[in-house]
């Protein structure tokens, strides 16, 4: 499954035939993620915060049905009902099913979800081939790119958790890319003080697409401080485990301590007790004690920054070292779907700072706010982000199962600090001496 | 599907080759059952009270394998781990899988589940025909036909409320038979007081089945009183409603009150606000003003008796009206799997109290218990029934989902007092004036 | 504290002067219950199923002002709010104070509900003396007098609760007598199958006090069964624990084993885990091996019979048995608040169930129901008793916080089967051989 | 009740024998806090994030105990119990008594707690005036008084609930001052950006007092911003009110609407719903227009700043404009005990911007966190800041119920975004055009 060329985001400045070959390559790939599934895997929810994958399937659908062709004054729904089942959390154009309830939804089926994206396509592509969209449907098509994007991610996420819940616990893929190489030994980069330029310019406004989180650029005076050269790895995390880390309570945050009471959390989430094999999207393997371990709550990777007498980095300080960056990295175009050593120098674009991108998601010690000056999408599409700028925290850098192409140095991914089921890793920053 | 015949459970005395006939009928009406659904349909778990019709399918099955294929040396078991997966509530003979967590189960697939189903029915018939089974397997395996036809009365109670839970409120089937015919005048019927025998045989040593529960036979003395000559209708209840029933404290047992303002009940489930319609296995169709009302808790039940300045019927009562019948009425062969109105004398075995049997089951005031030297079955089964005997209320009769023949004037059904989602009544009773 | 004689509840032939007598006699019983606590232990409620002594000393005279002083039509309230504040679960009569808040009621003072006490009482006296009450208030008076005395029993139970809860674990008094007598052997009394008129004749109409649910008298047919002849005792319930019956999964009812798990049960409530010793009203002591093990739940009760091969009793076989007898034992006016061993033959009114009356509640397999032919009281008291009968088990007999001359054979007790705070323990019945 | 120059904090420089005094003011305070409670109101928890009276008073005390007097080698303890009872969330060094169950604690009684506060404080003013206290012992008492200065603000704001959740609703007091005053027109004040040097350096290096969380003194960029004049006032407020705030989703962070919706918060909480009326500590009054909106969530600010086009500021943007002012202000020491308007420029010690300091503390956009290179207080006291820097949104400027002299520039106070019980305001911000 090579399709990090037709996966990756459009340009802003192509034109709509192609724009419709890249449209019809993203789309493409959300079925191709969901082949390995049978309808009844599909509708499988296992906790609130996941969604089915047939779910995820039909709202993208439905995103660009709502937003790009329902804009048309001739456009027919394809299911009226439908609107009120796959909108997610748009309160401004009406009601959605309720979130905690989508895994009920054994009509339409898989089968009915897969004849929508294929009427929805067809429909999009030939607009795009006739030219027909105005400015504002086009400025919401590549929104919906990069959110069908997103939704890719959450899809695997989502998989791995509810296949991990059945008792049977099956893979997802039996026949994914294994990877082991010996993580090179972690070394501190100093960066000085200094003012830095964070964020990107407003989309649609500025022809490369951000989202609206990431705007505007602003300057941000970024500290001295020094930033480890690439994340923990399984190894490292395992000797916080056995050092007693997870029994310390003056290494917790005092709600992140009363969770992994009442949840008896022992080590990342997949693991098994004997700290010895993990669960991925290719079954239970052999821990990699070389991978940048992954599953961990925001909780967890402050509690062992702390037992490292470390601390986790801004996301200035981040975004400072990867600004200019190409952001390559291991995707999910290299179809392992689970993080590996960091191995070679010159593996990422850069020697000193590896896998800033690509394999974990990294956790920041910022929390998720609005940046000076922001506003947030213009008309429906205003409750995308802004409203979720509340008790999560930020991770940069794009995991594993993120595809390539999405993410740049200023994007901005967010969770709640309990989420583990997301592959999110640490890098450990610290002040100067 | 005219399957009475069929699934009639068999004599005691019937011989191994007729039983597998009888064996091979029950079973297959459970496949027929799911047929109307898919895959996805079949995974629905809509509450943690009710189960998914595959785990219906898989659960029955293990039980045989469990308790009749298990027993012998020879048995190498259709798969070890689905033991874990299709116990219910043995917890003598290993743990079982979590009840709310059983709508996870994608895996096994509906198509493995009745692979399953063919194979230990392959197996029990072929233990059949060789009159290979020893007593006690014997035994299990006529509870376990009896287990099955339970099972096929909720895998319909249970899919009805899943596919009323999915916003589109799907039917079942659109084939089914209608019937709507007037309900004749409510009447009642004196009872003196009379020492009544209760209660049925201990199974297997007396040849006719019973459950544990019904068992022995006991003597109780059941004072005057007077029963409604058939079930309350919908008109009558609909009258109540708009009495303001659900909003006269006076009416309600104080947890029943709780509950029905924390879940804002104003009508019985699967009713419309308007009180025009309610949702049937066939669908949304108009409300029968003729059919007796069910879907109603026991809270509700007794709450529509005081208001009539009557009350619920005692199970000896019951027991002493049904006594000597024949347990004919509305069941599920007659394929409507909705309660139609009293319309005939004559239509019962009994021209004195119609709809005793079937169409709906009757909530009594009596509370589930032991009777006077009961005896749980013996060995693992033990749990059936027994350790249920608590916070429950018995009702009595069978439904238009109940398979024929399944009933008798003995048997005793019991639900939280709380449940809406079966086929549950309301027959008045009284005290002499 | 010889109160015994005091607070016996008036003959309903007793004169107005004399019962005023008696009126001050049982009220003044409440405030002396309420003499060893602090006006801060007067508030604690320690749960939402107890509540705070203050409330309880201001409900019982609330029931008062509002029942017999408010129906005169030249009353003027003490304070209009305290009809919220101190109402119970009247819904009838108007809106009250939810019961988990009571415990934040430090207005009124403790000091202010004794002056309404005292106010109160006053008034009703001085119309008892006038002779100026008429039957339905004088009825009303009646039934406040035995209200009170229930919740005089609430009050120690809630304050041991209470007082336990608190991590310093004090005594509610000091100076309490001590009792302890080496118990008679366990025996068994057989009684022959028989009708049995059971319950009382409707009050006020029969001029005898019962409380609503124990009329009318009726006809019941009694099994052949024995009855032990003392409660189960600390040293035998002991043993049930050493061996393993906290942790048998097949003697226990299904909901109680879930609550054994969920809230980790492993001994009665208010035992250390020892086994040594337990908390009583005069705080820690040795646990004395003889005396009625208490403070069981219905479930625990339930279990430690089937352990035995017993049963518990219904509420008829205890009835029959104690029908006829004094009411006599071991009551709060012993001023012991904790039971003791049934050392002595002769030392109940009966040589051969000894321990019927006082000691401990005894719970029966009987859920709590209404009689045949029964109606609740006339008015707003019509919510007294029949609204609870739903959920709940039957005690019989008293304990030792019950006063002397509140029970009788025919008074039903009735509490949810997770309830321990109260002193409930356990009579072993069994069915023929 | 004049107690500001008694209750402002000591200097570091200060001598023992003068510290002493001070100690003896500011913990007299505390106890003429409490003199208007009765016990029983001061054990009342009316939440579980609020305090009884008594345990503020016994737990400031026990602070002095366990870390002033407690590293001393002949120490006694008052009462080794209380260790246990009053220790908050100390968890190095041993376990406390649940939060929420500190409204059971009867025993020990308010008067045995005041006994303990007279012992504690001889001991300690005794050690004082001997000049016995090492550095260390010195610096815990220093944090001591600043804590108990904390739970000065808590008792009021705790009670305050407490005695708001009473269905009396009684005054805390009834003889506080009262002041209204005209709010002067809300206008603009620009900052141009700037690099500001925030927080304050770590004490006890430095002799100035600070928590461990304004430490260490670290640059900043603020960008250009305009902050209001004042506070925004109970009219603005109510213009939101009336304008639908409450109702248009649009306005709200998702977790707040959500929270909204299920509270059903229509205005802020102490306010009557027909907008006119305000629980104050002394009791309902009027609302008054003029003075500033408190009792707002971090949500119902939010949404107020973004209903009018605002922002709120970040704390950076705050402590730029109070730097090097003044912190004066309406604390409790006016004995106003409730905000009231920026009626007069001149009031505070700048034109500019009114009421910086005290009235309503001004919710900020800045998530609690840690500044680069933080470091909790050494020891035990580790635990007093860092673990809670999760979750919660920064506060800035005191209340009126805040001790005069506790706040500074750089104080930063954090909750929870959904609490609404502290004198919580709001200040708009808004970009440059």
């Amino acid at each position: 499954m090579n399709t990090a060329v037709a996966s990756a985001p459009p340009p802003a400045t192509m034109h709509d035939a192609a724009l419709a070959v890249r449209y019809a390559g993203i789309r493409a790939r959300s079925v191709a993620l969901a082949a390995p599934l049978s309808p009844e895997d599909a509708m499988v929810q296992s906790m609130a915060d996941a969604s089915p994958s047939k779910w995820h399937l039909a709202h993208t659908t439905w995103f660009f049905e709502r937003f790009v062709l329902g804009s048309r004054p001739d456009h027919a729904p394809f299911d009226a009902d439908w609107h009120y089942l796959f909108n997610s959390y748009y309160q401004s154009i009406g009601p959605a099913h309720a979130r905690p309830q989508r895994g009920l939804l054994s009509r339409p089926s898989l089968a009915q979800v897969l004849e929508y994206r294929a009427r929805v396509d067809q429909q999009v592509i030939a607009l795009l081939q006739a030219d027909a969209l105005d400015p504002q449907a086009r400025h919401q098509l590549l929104l919906g790119l990069h959110h069908e994007q997103q939704h890719q991610e959450l899809l695997l996420t989502d998989i791995k958790h509810a296949l991990w819940s059945n008792p049977l616990q099956p893979a997802y893929r039996d026949d994914l890319a294994r990877h082991e190489a010996p993580a090179i030994p972690l070394e501190w980069r100093d960066a000085p003080e200094q003012i830095v330029e964070i964020g990107a310019p407003a989309w649609p406004a500025h022809p490369e697409f951000a989202y609206d989180n990431e705007s505007p650029v602003h300057r941000v005076l970024v500290p001295a401080h020094a930033l480890a050269n690439r994340p923990v790895s399984n190894a490292e995390y395992r000797a916080f485990i056995e050092a007693g880390g997870y029994r310390d309570v003056t290494l917790w945050m005092s709600e992140g301590w009363a969770l992994c009471q009442a949840e008896g959390w022992q080590h990342p989430l997949y693991w098994d007790d004997a700290l010895e094999r993990e669960f991925t999207l290719g079954g239970w393997q052999r821990l990699d004690r070389h991978a940048p371990v992954c599953h961990l709550s925001y909780f967890e990777a402050d509690a062992y920054a702390r037992w490292q007498g470390a601390r986790l980095p801004t996301e200035f300080e981040w975004e400072a070292a990867a600004a200019g960056q190409p952001a390559h990295g291991h995707f999910a175009d290299a179809d392992r779907l689970h993080p590996g050593g960091a191995s070679a120098p010159g593996q990422g674009a850069d020697t000193a700072l590896l896998q800033l991108f690509g394999d974990v998601w990294e956790w920041t010690s910022s929390a998720y706010g609005a940046y000076p000056g922001f506003r947030p999408f213009a008309g429906n599409l205003g409750e995308y982000n802004g409203k979720f700028m509340n008790g999560q925290w930020i991770l940069r850098g794009g995991s594993c199962v993120t595809p390539e192409g999405h993410v740049r140095a200023s994007y901005r991914n967010f969770f709640a600090p309990s989420a583990r089921w997301q592959f999110s890793g640490v890098r450990l920053a610290r002040d100067p001496a």
